[in-house]
Formats: C-alpha cells, sequence, structure tokens
C-alpha cells in the first residue's frame, strides 16, 4: 500500500496513533513548563540519501537516530525534552508501513525518555525529508552554553567515540569486520544505529554541581560549557573554544576509544574517526577538574578527562609520551554540507 | 554565485545576519515564556513546485507567507509569538541570494509580529524544502481550542475570504484580470503574496470578553472555539464543528468577500473560492452572539457573522432568501495532499 493509495487524511489518521491524544488535533500543541524553566529548542532535517539510505539504515533507525540527534541537542544545552514536532515530506510511492516505520523508531527512542510527538505535518516531495524540531526545558542557571568555558577547565567526555563511524563503516562493506567478535560487531553497528543521547548525564552532573535537580535555586555558582560531538569530538572542542575564547590541549592517549573499535583498525585510524567522525552524540563538558573527576567516576565506563582548557585560542592535540608531534585540530576537516 | 560556491559555513554565517546573535550559537536557542503561559507549538513543511514555484513567488513572498502561516496557527490558539526555527534544504545549485531573499521575507513578517528567527538547521537536498516551527505562549485559560464550540455560538470570520486564490489566479493567467483596476488586481495578489495572520485579532477579543491581556487571572469563563482558515473556510467549520461534536448553519450571503473578487468572477465562483480556496488566514471564532457582534464591531471591514453553531453533526450552507436549497459542507471538497 502507497501513500497516494490512502491519501493525506488517511496518513494523517495513521499518523495520530503515535502521538499523546490529548495534544494533537488542533493548530498546534499545548505544552505546560514548570515555573522558572525556560524553553529550549533545537532542530533538525534530514534527508534521504544524505542522513540516512536503505542501504545502511531502517526506517526505525533512521526514526530512532533523528528523534536521538534533536534529544542530544537539548542535553548538550542541559534541558530536559518536552516533546517533539515532525514535519515530514514523502512521494506518492513512498509505502505506508516506510512512514509507519519510521515514527515506530522515533517513538521508541522517544519513550525512553518519558517525551513524545506533539505535532507535525506532512505534504507530498520528489525525495523525503524529515524535519524534526525538539522542545525542552531547562533551569536559567543550569544552561550548558558553549560560551561557558573557563581557562583551567577540564574537558570532559561522556563515552567512548569513532564507534559510530564504525558501525557505518561495518554496514556499508560487511567483509570489512571479518576479524572482529560478532559482538563486537553488533556494538559498533548498535552505536550507529540506535546512539543514545546523554540525557541521563544531566542529573549526575546537577548532583555533582550540588545544583537540586530541577529546581531553580541554585547552591552553586559554577557555570559548565558543553555541547554534543555529533559533528565529532574535535568540532565539539573547537566550537566551544570558539564561543568561549579560549584555547583547549588535549591529550591524544586519553580519548576514549571502544575496544570494538581498536580490533577493527590502526590507533591512527581510530583516532582520526573519534576526532572526525561524528554521530557519537555524547557530550563533551568543561567544568573545574575537582567535579569533572566526580562525574567521570559517576559516569563510568567510557567517560573520560581528555584536556584542558588554555588560554590563548589554538586547539592542539598532543601526546605526553613524545611519540607525535603537537597537531593543531580546525573545523576544517569536519563534516560539511554542499 | 550559488550555495555549493560558499558552503555550509559560508552559507551559515549569512544566515546567521537575520538572527538575533544573543540566541543562536549554541546547540539550541533558550526563549523565557512569561510566568503561568503555556507553551504553544506549530510546525509547516513548504516545498518548492507543491507550495510555491518561482512562476508565481519570489523568495521574499515565499518567506513572507510561511513565516505567515506559522503564526496564523499561533493566533487560532490563541497564543503570541515567541520565535521561530527555520530547515532548510536547498540544492548546490540554489543562488545564494535566492537564500538570502527567502530570509529577507520570512524577516519582514516576522518583524511585524515583534519575533524573530530563533535557531535552525541547512541541508543539501534535490528540492528545496522549508520547515518551518513556530513558538508562541498562551494562558491556559485563553486558548482557542477547536473542540471549544458551544450549540448557539456564533460563527464569526475575521476578514474576507476567496481572495488569496483570486490573487493565485491573476498570477497564473494575467489575463484573466484585464477587467479589473490596477488597485483592485494589486489587493488581490497581496492577498495571495502577503498574507497577514491575525495575530492583532487577540488582544481585542481578550477585551471583549474581559480577559486582562496577557494575564492569566481571569474574570471571564466563556470559551471560544477557533482556527484559522488556511485550508479554506468550508474546511475550517467543519473542522471545528467535528472537534466540538456540533453541527452549523452557514447563512450564504453572510459570508464576507472582496469588493475585488466580485468583480473579477460570477458570484458562485467567488463563493467557491471562499469556501475552498484557502490560504486567507483569517480567523473562525465561535462565541456568544453578544460578544461575537462586539467584536466584528472592533474587527471593523470584512469581520462578520457568517452562521451559528448548531446540534447535531450537520454543517449547512444555506440561504435565507430561498433560491438556493440548502448544501451540506465535507471535507472532501477541500485541498489534500497526494
Amino acid at each position: 500500500m502507497k501513500i497516494r493509495d490512502i491519501g493525506e487524511q488517511g496518513l494523517l489518521e495513521r499518523l495520530q496513533r503515535f502521538c499523546p491524544p490529548e495534544v494533537v488535533g488542533d493548530d498546534a500543541a499545548v505544552m505546560t513548563l514548570q515555573p522558572g524553566q525556560e524553553l529550549v529548542v533545537t532542530t533538525d532535517l534530514l534527508v534521504d540519501g544524505t542522513h540516512f539510505s536503505d542501504r545502511t539504515t531502517s526506517p526505525e533507525d533512521a526514526g530512532w537516530r533523528a528523534a536521538a540527534a534533536n534529544l542530544s541537542d537539548l542535553a548538550a544545552m542541559g534541558a530536559l525534552p518536552l516533546g517533539i514536532t515532525v514535519g515530514l515530506s514523502v512521494t506518492g510511492d513512498t509505502p505506508v508501513t516506510w512512514v509507519e516505520r519510521l515514527y515506530q523508531g522515533l517513538t521508541e527512542c522517544l519513550q525512553q525518555y518519558n517525551t513524545a510527538i506533539v505535532g507535525g505535518d506532512i505534504c507530498r516531495s520528489s525525495v523525503i525529508t524529515v524535519a524534526i524540531t525538539a522542545f525542552g526545558q531547562a533551569s536559567p542557571t543550569q544552561i550548558l552554553r558553549r560560551s561557558n568555558a573557563q581557562v583551567g577547565d577540564a574537558i570532559v567526555v561522556t563515552g567512548v567515540h569513532g564507534a559510530s563511524r564504525a558501525g557505518l563503516e561495518l554496514l556499508l562493506h560487511p567483509e570489512f569486520g571479518q576479524r572482529l567478535r560478532e559482538t563486537d560487531k553488533a556494538s559498533l553497528i548498535e552505536a550507529h544505529q540506535r546512539p543514545k543521547p546523554r540525557l541521563d548525564v544531566l542529573p549526575l552532573l546537577w548532583e555533582i554541581l550540588d545544583f537540586p535537580s530541577h529546581i531553580q535555586n541554585l547552591k552553586s555558582q559554577i557555570s559548565v560549557a558543553g555541547m554534543d560531538s555529533s559533528d565529532g569530538l574535535a568540532d565539539a572542542i573547537v566550537q566551544i573554544c570558539r564561543c568561549s575564547q579560549v584555547g583547549a590541549y588535549i591529550e591524544r592517549s586519553a580519548i576514549p576509544l571502544s575496544h570494538a573499535l581498536t580490533q577493527l583498525v590502526p590507533a591512527e585510524q581510530a583516532l582520526n574517526w573519534a576526532l572526525y567522525g561524528g554521530e557519537d552524540f555524547e557530550l563533551v563538558l568543561c567544568l573545574p577538574l575537582e567535579k569533572a573527576q566526580a562525574l567521570i567516576k559517576r559516569l563510568g565506563k567510557g567517560a573520560a578527562v581528555v584536556g584542558k582548557i588554555t588560554t590563548g585560542s589554538n586547539v592542539l592535540l598532543g601526546d605526553s609520551t613524545g611519540v607525535y608531534p603537537d597537531q593543531k585540530l580546525t573545523l576544517s576537516q569536519s563534516f560539511q554540507h554542499f
């Protein structure tokens, strides 16, 4: 059954089943913020062939990743999600089940974080496009801004990097993973297909900073810089430094890589994917060293202090063992559209 | 100069000039709601060739209409705008000026309502797609829900209908307007190219209902049903009736048509465009007759009581002069994608 067989109203009726009935069905959705919270909004556009393709991505996985990418942006602001809207353009030839499976993936991810699809729009196009906007709420004093990094701050990453890029490689070239154990292969592919937005980090961070969680009256004056590593770890660190007008020193050996990744490719390649692969959706946080250490202790596996914020504007990748010379990280190696 | 000449970063830098610098540049935008207000969110997807085309629409006008459509949905909920996000997919061949002119049109419309573009996303595609999400705030008790209509309510439209559809016809077939005066032609074309979201109606409505504007403590218990007529006047009335589980009687001669429209086409055609043409972006409101009359007096030209809410579920278009038989209005004549 194609979309043109059931028409716009038929498709709308099927998609509304994925939404809370009390929220949809009017000109707009209504949501309630808790008192004293600010509204945090982020938006992402995904295009068939660029951001997903039937070759590497089931519609469920495309949906999951679209939701995860937006929730990750909320996490990177220190915000808890309220809901998302979905703008979907599809061809008349698109199977109805493709769209339902996309929504299935979206809601599977959202349910992990007690949030929902609260509205949307559908229309016809020659290419499938998914436009997600996510809304969250955050206490004004807890917002993680890119511009909050201070000289001397430790730079924390909340988990391993490079795994998503390795998973993509395994999907595109399955023969490439022949040497790997099945569990390692599966873990890399899952990192690519089902990335987890690190909203779980926020309550731990607030606890460590002595913020009573969800409450506006703060006890701490520590401001934390944050960004997610969706465009690569190097990009996140460079962007934070640029916004905060500081530099950074990153210790090459401190960057956490998954065991499976190091089994798959040589160390240089693994590091390159960690820095520039993107889509790991971990958080990069800058905060005082003592708090940073407390946080990585709570976060456990994969979380690490990878460097520190410095004066100046250079972001250097260094090697304390002296084998590799310092290398300057820039945005230009990151992925750019067009 | 094409977009592929300046790349994603180059385009982002140019588009950020259209946004308030204090809001953009982080993983997400932060906005403040007034105390006691609820968040209202709506989203629209526009696709080149379906919703706009270079034949009838300049990029500025496409931008204006995209902003207007979303602000109109907020108005239809009784919400005042806080900001919009813009997801834009374009081809590498798209001229940079096309995109800048689109943003120019967006901001021209938004500035009329003291709101701004607070974020967005850009990516490459084979077809230009514009995904707008608008955020507003409303007092919980002032929200205009489609389900609020009560038997006996008067049905108000805030202005003339059919003009946008007539304007489109004039753009597609200029020879069609030979008989019209230039000012009439211009008014119909402007109705199509630069529709005005009726946010101006809200303070007048609150005043008439004895709501102190913007303040949560209400004096009135009157709940008003509302929807915009973006998909046609018939669609709006039928949707309100369906959501409120009521019927309606509409008086054929009471539907306000612009003078220019009646000059352009015979009465039957004019009425058809008023009911099914769409994109007039007026509000359709259901409220007690006395309040309705006070409102149309304040609104002035074009605003009218067009009928009343009845028991049952039929939406009838009647003629009190007895010339035409009653006609049942349905959704099926409205525009549907696919």
